[in-house]
C-alpha cells in the first residue's frame, strides 16, 4: 500500500502534495550526523541492557557509519516521500542491512529523537558561536591596546558631548559581547539536556539505561519528564533571544561603522577588500559589510517570532506545527556566525583616522561639563554651576568660538570665582584622565579595564580547553 | 586588479568572505526572469530613444534571450564573486557578445533595476495568490452548498453558543478570504508602478522614454520620484502584512480542524492521503497538514517583522541592507500559496459527520437564547428573560437534563407567561430558520449569501480574464 | 447572588481576583461615545421594527443622552465588577430610568456590538489619520516650493553619490506619505462596515432592520455573515500594518534629521523650542522629538505583533482573547497621531543650512557618473565608461583633490574623447539640471511633481469635505 | 527663560506641544521609589567621599524622605514640564530645601540616574515574579500528588496517543515553570549591576567611591564601562524574552484548560468564581480567565518587539528613544505577574472529572505502542512490530471495536507469537506502570519526581530567605 514506516493502519497512499508539503528533509537532512551519533549511543545502550544482542548492535552500528560516510560522500539521494531525516536513515539502514535494522527504534520515538539530534546540533552550535565572540571581544581588546591615545566625541543623541578615549568606546562593545558570552552559556546549561528515551510522550516499558545513553553522548543531565521533554521548545527560543540581543549589538557597531565611514564624519576608512562598488557610480566605496550585518539583524527578530508565535497555545505533547522550529533556528546560527566572523576579520583592518577623530573632539563644547565641575569644586551647587556654564555656551556660541578661545577675563564674567586653572581642567587630555571613577575613560582605568578582560578571555579559553 | 564591473576606483580585490558574504546570488538567481526582460524592455526604449543604435538592440536582445534560455536548461555557472543575478547577466553577455554588451546598462543603475525586477515578480505572484484564493473561495462556497442541512454548536470561548448551520460556518471563511483578496488587489496598485529610470537615485541625462518601458511591461503607473523609487520598499512590507492576516485565517481554519477531527469533537474525519502516521504508535492518523499551515503562521509573521525592523530608521537613498528583503518575501510567497493550494485541495476531501454534529448542538442548553428571545415577545424586557432564561438552566444542569426535556409545568415555573409554544420555539430546525436578519444563519440567508457570493466570483474571474 | 446582568445560571459571586483581571473597563471606557449612539441607532431601529414602542424608545435614548453627558462632565463612576463600558452603560440606564432599560439589549450581544463600537472609532481616527498626513504632505510641498534652489548630496549606503535638490528629497517623503494615505483609505473600506445584528454568532430571530442602523450610523455596507461579523479582526490588523508602515517612514525622516544635526553634517539647526538640554552637560541640544519619533516605531511594530499573535489559531466565533484587541491599538492610534502631528509642526521650523549642503555636494566625485554619462555620448560604451571614470576618481583620490580640479590634460590622459567641455557637464548646476527623466531631481521636474501634488492635495481635501 | 533646570544654553521655551510629546512623567513616575533611594545612596556616597558636605546631606537626604512619603500620601503634583520623575524630584527639592538641594546631581547624569532606577525596579520585579513562580510549581506538584490516581489520555496531534497519569502531566508544567524560574534567575545577574557613577557617558572627575554605592544599594556588581553603562538595554530584552517564553507556556495550559473544559472534552470543570458569562446566551460559563492569558502572550511578545526594534541601530551612548523601554517593560512585568498569579489561584480549585479522563483513554488504540512492544518482546523487530500492531488497529477500526475487545483467536491471526498474556500488557494500569524509565509515566517514577521537585522547591525558598 505505502512505504512509510508507519503506514499498518492505513488505507490510502499519501497524496504527493501532501508529502511534498510534509516533508522536512530539505532542511532536516543538516541533522544527519547527530542523528547518527544519536542512533548509534541508542544502538550501544540498548545492546548494554541486552533489549538487542551485541551482534545486532554490531551491525546496525557498522550500517549506521556506511550511511553517514554515504551521505558525506555525497552518495545517498533523498527522497520527500521519506519525510525526515530519520526515515531516510532508518530505510536506508533496512535497505542496507536487512531486517536487524527494524530493531533500531526500539524505545524511541520521532518525538524524543528529533528533540536529541536538536539539542546536539545546538549545543555545538552555541559553543562555537561562544569561541567567535571570544575571538570577537579579543579583536577588541587588541583595537583598545592599539589606540589608547587617540581621542573622540563621545556621543549622545548623536550630539558631541564628551571626550572619550576611543578604546574605552571599543571596550564598551568588548563588554556587550561578553554579556552576550554569558547569555549564550546560560542558555546551554538549557540545552545541554538528554531528552532519549522519552518516547512518545510517556517514556518506555523497555528496561533503557538513560544516563548510559546520556553519558555516551557527552550530556549533563537528562530529562526529568517525558511529557515535557517531547513537548518544549523554549530552548530553541531562548537561543533565539540570545541571538537577537547579540544582533542588536553588532547592528549598533554596524551604524556607528556607517556614520564613521560618511564622508562628513570620516573618522575610518574601511578597506576596499571589505566594500564593494556601484554599477552606476563610479567614485562609490560602500560599507556593505555593516549595511548587511545591521540588515540581518531583523532576520534573526523575525525568525524569533517565529518560533514564539509557533510554540503560542500548542497543547501537549508533540505537535507537527513543531516541525517549523528548524530553519528559523538554522538561519539564525548562520547569520550569527557570519556576522561575528566577518567583523572578527574586518574590525583590525579598518584604519582609524585620529587626527579627525580629534579635531571633531575639539569643537561643539564638549568641556561643558567640565567647566560645571570646575565651578563645583569652587563651592557652587552642580545645578547652579550648570545654569552658568550653559550661559558661558551660548555666549560662546553665539560669538562664534569654542569656550577655550575665550579670554579669561569674558569668562570670568559669569562668575568671579573662575580663576585661570579653569584652562587646564578643560583641555582635551585634562577631561579624559580625570574621569578616573571606576569605570571611567581616563587612560590608566582603561588600561585596567583592558587588563581585567584579558584575563577573563584567558580564563574562558581555559575552560573551553578543559570541557573537551 | 578585479572583475567586478564597478572596480575601476578599487586598488584591493575584495576579500572571498566577503564575496560571500555580500553575495545574492544564492536567491537573487530566481529574478533571473524579470531581469531579463526588464533588460529588454529597457533595450527597446534605449534604440527608440536612438540612445543605442537599432543593430546594437538586436544584438542585446538575442544576447539576453539567449542567457534567458541557457539558465533555463541549466546552462549556466553562478559564482558569488559575480555577486548578484544583475551582474552575472550583464557579465555573461559581455562575454557573449561582446562589447556592445556594455551599452546594456547606460541610464539605469542595480537599485532601480532590482525594484524593477522585485516589483514585477511580485506583481505576477500577488495575481497567483489571488486566484489561489478564488479557487480555495469557491470551494468553501461548494462545501457550503453541499451541507446545507447539516447543523452543528456554534462555539464561543470554545463553549456551545448557539446552533448553525454548517454552510454559514463554512460561508464565514468564505468571507474571511473574501477580504484577504481584496486586501491583494489594493496593494497591487501599489506594486505595479515602475521605477525604471530612476537610476541610483537622482534620474539620468540620457533622454529615455520611461513610459514607453512601462508599457512594454505592462505597468499602470510610472514612479514619480527617483529618490522614492529606489529607497522604498513599503510595497513589499504591505504584501506581507496582507500575508499575514490570510495566514492568520488560514491558522483559525487548521485550529478548527484539528479540534474538529479530536476523538472528542469527532466532527470531521480527514483522508488518510492527508495525514501521517507515528513512527512509534501503530494507531495513529495525525491532522499534519493543518498543524503544519498553523505552525507556518509564525514563519510569515517573522518575515514581516524581519522587513519592519530592516527598514526602520534607514536613510534615504538605497543601503545595502535592502538586499535583505528578498528571502522574506520569497519564502512568504512560497509559503502561503503551498498553504492556500493544499487547503483547496483538501478541503472537499474531508468527512462530516454530520450525525456527530447535530448530537452535539443538541446538549449544552444552546436554546437558552430562544428561551430569553420567546420571552421577550411575551413582553418581558430582554435582560429579564435573560435572566428567567439562566434560572431555566441552572435548574435543568442540576437536575441533569436540557430545557426540551423539561415538563412544560416545570418551565412554567419560571414564568407565568410561558406558553406550550415554547417548544416550538427552541427546537433546533426552528432555531436556525428563525435567525433571519440579514447576514443569520437562517437556511434562506445562507442561501442568498452563498448566491451573491457566487455572482462575485464569476465577475472576479472575468475580470481577472480581461486583464490578461 | 451577584450584579452580574448574565448571572441567572451562575452560584457562585465571581472572584475579585477574576473581576480585576477580566475587567476591561480601564480601557474600553475610551469607547463611551460610540457605545452611546451605537445604542441609539439600535433603539430607533428596534421602535421602526416595533419591537419596542416609541415611548420605551423615547425614554431609552433620552437616558443614554444623560448618561453620555454625565460621562462627559466626569460625572459618571467606573467599577471593575461592571466588567466594560457596554455593561456600565446598561446598568446605568436600568438605575436611571428603570426597567424599560432592560429592552435595550434586545436582538443584539456584547460580541456585535464591541465590534460596532470599535469600527465606529476606527473609522474616525483613520479619518483622523488622513487628514493629519495631508497636513504633514502639505508641508513637505511647502518645503519643497521653499529650498527650489538647495542642493544637497544625495546619499546611497550613508556615502556621498549624486547631487540633488533638497526638494527632490522632501518630494520622495510626499510620494511615501501619500502611499501611506492611500492605504488607510483601502484600510478605511473594510472598517466601514456595521456588524449589529450579528448578535452573539448566529443572528437573531427579531425583524430587526440592519441597514436602517447602518443608515443613522453612516456606514457603507452591512457584513454578510454574522459568524465572521464577531469572529474577526482582519481589520484591527491591517490598520496597525499601515500604521507600522507608516512609521516605518517616519523613522527614517526622524534617523536623517538626526543624522543632519549632528555637529559633522550640520545640515539642519532644529529650534530651542522643538529640543531639550541635558541634565549634567550644558552644551547639549538634544532632537529629542526626532529620536522619540524613531523610538516609538518600535511601539507600533510590536501592537502589530501582539494582535497577530492573538488571532493566531483562535477557532469561530468570539474568545475572550479578543478582549486584548483594544489596549494596543488605542495606543497606536495615539502614537501616530502624535508623531504625524508633531512633524507637521516642526518640520516648518527647521533651519536649513545650504551652504554646508552645498559644500558637501561639491566634494567626494558626485560627478564621477557623469563623467562615465559624458563618456558615453562620445561613443563608450557605458560599463567601459564607467571603469575609465572609476580610474579617474582614484587618480584624484591619490592627488587629494576633486575632479573638477583635475586640469584638463590630467583627465584627457583618460581618454582622447574627452573634451574641455566635460567641465561644463560635471558642474553642479548642470548635474542637476541635465537629470530630466520623469521624477529626475532636474528643477523643472521638481516643479512639474509639485504642481501634480498640489492638485492631488486639493482633491483628496475636496472629497473629504463631500464625505462629511 | 524657561523652568527647566537644563537651560543655561537655550534660547527659547519649549514648545508645549513637545513638552507633551517628550514627557515620560506619566509613566516613570512610578520608578520614584528607586528614584529617591538611589538619590539617598548618592548622597550618602557623596559626603563619604567629602563631594558634600554631613550637614548638606542631611538635609538632602531628609528632603528626599520627605518628597517620598508626599508622593506615597498622594500629595505631589506631577507636571509634563518637568519632563520625568528625576526632574520633578530634583525639582521639588530646591522648592523644599534650597540651594543645597542643587547639589545632589553632582557627580552624575539622568542618563546614569534612569538605569540605576531601572536597575533596581526590575530586580525587584524578577525577584517577585520568581516567587510567584515557585507558588505556582507548588501547585503543580499539589496537584500532582492529589491527582496520582487519575489516568487521562497522552495526546500528540490533538490525538490521542498514549495513556498518562494526569500527575505527570502536571508535573511537565512543573518542569517547564522550572525552567522559567532558572531563566529569570539568570537574568538576575546580568540586571544586578551598579550603573551610578558613568555619569552621562565617560564617568566623572569627582573622587567618587562606586562600589560604596553599589553596597548601599545591595548590587552584586559595578558596571565596568561607563559608555556601556548609559548605553545597554539588553537586561531590559532578556527580561523580555524571559518572560515571552514564560508566557508561552502559560498560553500551552491556557489552551489545555479552554479544550478540557469544552463539553466535548469535559475533563474539568471551571469554578463559577473563575468564569463568566453572556449578554445574550443564558446558559454560557465562559473560561475567560485562560482566553484572557492566552491573549495576553501576544501582548508580552509584543513588548519585546518593540524593546528590540527600539534598540536596533542606535549608536552609543545614550539615545531619547531609550525612554521608550519603560511602558513596554512595566505592562510586561505587570501582565506575567497577574497571569502567574491567577493561576496559582484557579488551579487549585478546578475540579477533575477523572471518569471522563479514563473513558476517553480507553478508547482510540492507545494501547497500540503496547502491543507492538510486546511483539519486540516476542522476538519481532521493532518496525516489524509496529506494521503488524498497525494492521490490527485497521482491522479493529474496520470492526468498530477497541483492541481489548478483540478476541484472543481475531487477534493471534496477525502473529502467532502472540499469546494470552497480551491482554495483560494491554491494560490501562500495566501500561501506565510499565513505563519506567526514567522520566516516565509509571506511578513510582511520578513520584519519584514529585519527591525531587518538593525539595528543589525548598531549596530555593531557603535560598530566598538567606538572599533577604
Amino acid at each position: 500500500m505505502s512505504n512509510k514506516l508507519w503506514a499498518g493502519r492505513f488505507s490510502q497512499k499519501t497524496d504527493k502534495l501532501v508529502e511534498l508539503f510534509t516533508s522536512s528533509i530539505d532542511f532536516d537532512k543538516r541533522l544527519y550526523f547527530y542523528d547518527i551519533i544519536g542512533s548509534i549511543a541508542h544502538t550501544k545502550m540498548l545492546a548494554k541492557q541486552k533489549i538487542i544482542n551485541d551482534d545486532e548492535a554490531y551491525v546496525i552500528i557498522n550500517g549506521l557509519e556506511k550511511i553517514k560516510s554515504d551521505i558525506e560522500s555525497d552518495n545517498f539521494i533523498f527522497r520527500h516521500d521519506l519525510e525526515d531525516i530519520h526515515m531516510h536513515i532508518e530505510s536506508k539502514l533496512v535497505d542496507d542491512i536487512g531486517e536487524v535494522a527494524k530493531k533500531l527504534h526500539t524505545a524511541r520515538s520521532r518525538n524524543d529523537q528529533v528533540i536529541l539530534d536538536t539539542r546536539m546540533y545546538l549545543r555545538d552550535e552555541t559553543l562555537s558561536i561562544i569561541k567567535l565572540l571570544i575571538d570577537l571581544r579579543k579583536v577588541f581588546i587588541d583595537l583598545a591596546k592599539k589606540y589608547l591615545n587617540v581621542i573622540l566625541p563621545g556621543y549622545t543623541h548623536m550630539q558631541r558631548a564628551q571626550v572619550v578615549l576611543l578604546s574605552h568606546h571599543f571596550m564598551a562593545y568588548y563588554e556587550m559581547f561578553t554579556r552576550d558570552t554569558s547569555r549564550f552559556e546560560d542558555a546551554c546549561k538549557r540545552i545541554n539536556i538528554m531528552p532519549l528515551g522519552s518516547a512518545a510522550l510517556a517514556g518506555t516499558s523497555f528496561p533503557i539505561d538513560r544516563k548510559y545513553t546520556a553519558n555516551l553522548l557527552n550530556f549533563e543531565n537528562v530529562s526529568a519528564n517525558s511529557i515535557d521533554s517531547v513537548s518544549s521548545r523554549d530552548f530553541i527560543i531562548e537561543f533565539l533571544s540570545c541571538a537577537s540581543i547579540c544582533m542588536t549589538n553588532l547592528s549598533r557597531l554596524s551604524e556607528e561603522l556607517i556614520i564613521w565611514s560618511s564622508s562628513e564624519f570620516n573618522f575610518i576608512d574601511l578597506p576596499d577588500a571589505f566594500t564593494t562598488g556601484s554599477s552606476i557610480m563610479p567614485q562609490k566605496k560602500n560599507p556593505d559589510v555593516a549595511e548587511l550585518v545591521r540588515g540581518k539583524t531583523g532576520r534573526v527578530f523575525g525568525n524569533l517570532i517565529s518560533i514564539l508565535t509557533l510554540m503560542k497555545s500548542l497543547p501537549l505533547a508533540y505537535n507537527r506545527d513543531m516541525q517549523e522550529d528548524k530553519e528559523s533556528l538554522f538561519d539564525s546560527v548562520d547569520t550569527l556566525k557570519a556576522c561575528v566572523k566577518i567583523y572578527t576579520e574586518m574590525m583590525p583592518k579598518i584604519s582609524i583616522h585620529s587626527d579627525k577623530m580629534l579635531q571633531s573632539a575639539s569643537t561643539g563644547y564638549l568641556n561643558a561639563t567640565d567647566v560645571a565641575d570646575y565651578l563645583v569644586t569652587k563651592g557652587i551647587p552642580f545645578r547652579q554651576a550648570h545654569f552658568i556654564s550653559g550661559n558661558i555656551v551660548k555666549y560662546a556660541i553665539n560669538k562664534g568660538v569654542e569656550i577655550d578661545s575665550l579670554s579669561f577675563s569674558e569668562i570670568r564674567k559669569f562668575s568671579d570665582l573662575i580663576d585661570t586653572d579653569i584652562f587646564n581642567v578643560i583641555s582635551t587630555d585634562s577631561m579624559i584622565n580625570s574621569r578616573k571613577s571606576y569605570g571611567g575613560t581616563a587612560t590608566e582605568n582603561v588600561k585596567e579595564q583592558i587588563s581585567i578582560a584579558e584575563k577573563c578571555i584567558e580564563n574562558q579559553i581555559n575552560e573551553l580547553k578543559n570541557e573537551m
